[in-house]
């Protein structure tokens, strides 16, 4: 038995999310589709987190286990020739039976990607989120600063989550502007649900003038779920890096 | 009557590119279609160009004429509520009878989007091309300078073409590294069949130390349709702009 990691990028707008879910498409399902065919085994694989309906990623970190003899590197060329074109492996790698893409996880990275713009863009249809009006991505990054740290998130996290505790740390936070797109980075030790989607609605309207850091620092500390209600949508975010030691 | 100019942007990936042609989908047929749900009328568009299938769009100039009493801005919501996602109008204006979307051009710029990856990433797929290995933009950027000014581009033109004469001026031609993606810019008054994809070969022959300025000015010299042969893929080349004065 070999416990196998992969690295995978996926555009999430056809799949009802990462998890497995009966009677709908799934990345899950199609990576095991792709395992099954390859290695003839039924094989559950364990992501690090999930992502929602629409989410995309450009390193998400998956594990599983195999009897199967194919070579580490093969599981890349083998898998990417039955996955669909929307889903890669990028890397593969044996690790030891104590690595878990879930539980080893140290901290994540996610970017929200918005463009500003009157109408819709073809080039940005499911890929970014359009934005009416400018942002001042200078007043974002300095609202950016009241997520920084340790905190009780429940001010931004939905309900329907199954997680225990909402104190999270943010690591970093900055918000950047090119070639016309304005895009959110942020690093933590763990996300609750829909956290990134609903700081990326506090950090527009920071970009519009409408919030301040103070603001923010108060909303955090209402650690209530009603506080902050701009979830922004699924299609803006990519889970751009696990990192594990 | 009235003569209407469109903004357009496209992905170009489902279509057989913009020029109707019977029983294949393009671009320009579904601007007609939507324009007769529009304005009832049987409208035959003119584009600054065309542009191959698979080849995308960030700003396609287009222009028609109407009888319709629909006003100019109109256009823009009402194309779009009849367009598919993959072909959004961006702007609409009323122009002079003596505006000509191909003949009134003054210059075009085409942007050519590559990856440099060992295996294909899923969010660039249609979007940009994978090339192997690193490539030295300042090497690329050296190169060139070997095509700026007006030159005979025989030797960048595939045969199929029915344009009459091979001097083209190039005004810029830039390669820049950005957010993961080299990309190659290029402006002239007009291109040839191909040109800009033959081009993007050279620059990457160049950017993988295989080719120099004087070895394009060489090629350029041969005047032969024959002299170059590395066609990159459609699916890299977005035409970005057309400048009208």
């Amino acid at each position: 038995m070999r416990r196998i990691v992969l690295k995978l990028d996926y555009i999430g707008s056809a799949y009802c999310g990462w998890q497995r879910q009966i009677g709908v498409d799934s990345v899950q399902s199609r990576v095991e589709e792709a395992l099954l065919r390859l290695t003839g085994e039924n094989i559950t694989v364990t992501a690090s987190g999930r992502t929602d309906a629409g989410v995309h990623a450009l390193g998400q970190i998956i594990h599983f286990d195999t009897n199967s003899n194919i070579p580490v590197k093969n599981f890349m060329t083998g898998l990417n020739h039955f996955l669909p074109n929307d889903i890669r492996v990028l890397q593969t790698k044996k690790v030891s039976e104590k690595f878990h893409a879930r539980f080893s996880a140290k901290e994540k990275t996610y970017c929200y990607v918005m463009y500003e713009s009157e109408v819709d863009k073809s080039v940005y249809f499911n890929r970014a989120v359009r934005i009416k009006g400018k942002l001042d991505v200078k007043k974002m990054n300095e609202a950016a600063v009241a997520f920084l740290g340790e905190h009780d998130f429940t001010s931004y996290m939905s309900t329907g989550a199954d997680t225990v505790g909402a104190v999270r740390t943010i690591k970093e936070l900055k918000v950047v502007r090119r070639d016309g797109l304005v895009k959110i980075y942020v690093t933590a030790n763990g996300f609750l649900y829909n956290m990134v989607r609903l700081i990326a609605g506090s950090l527009i309207r920071a970009g519009k003038g409408e919030l301040s850091a103070s603001d923010i620092t108060a909303l955090i500390e209402k650690k209530s779920k009603d506080a902050v209600r701009e979830v922004m949508p699924a299609h803006g975010l990519y889970l751009v890096n696990v990192k594990y030691k």
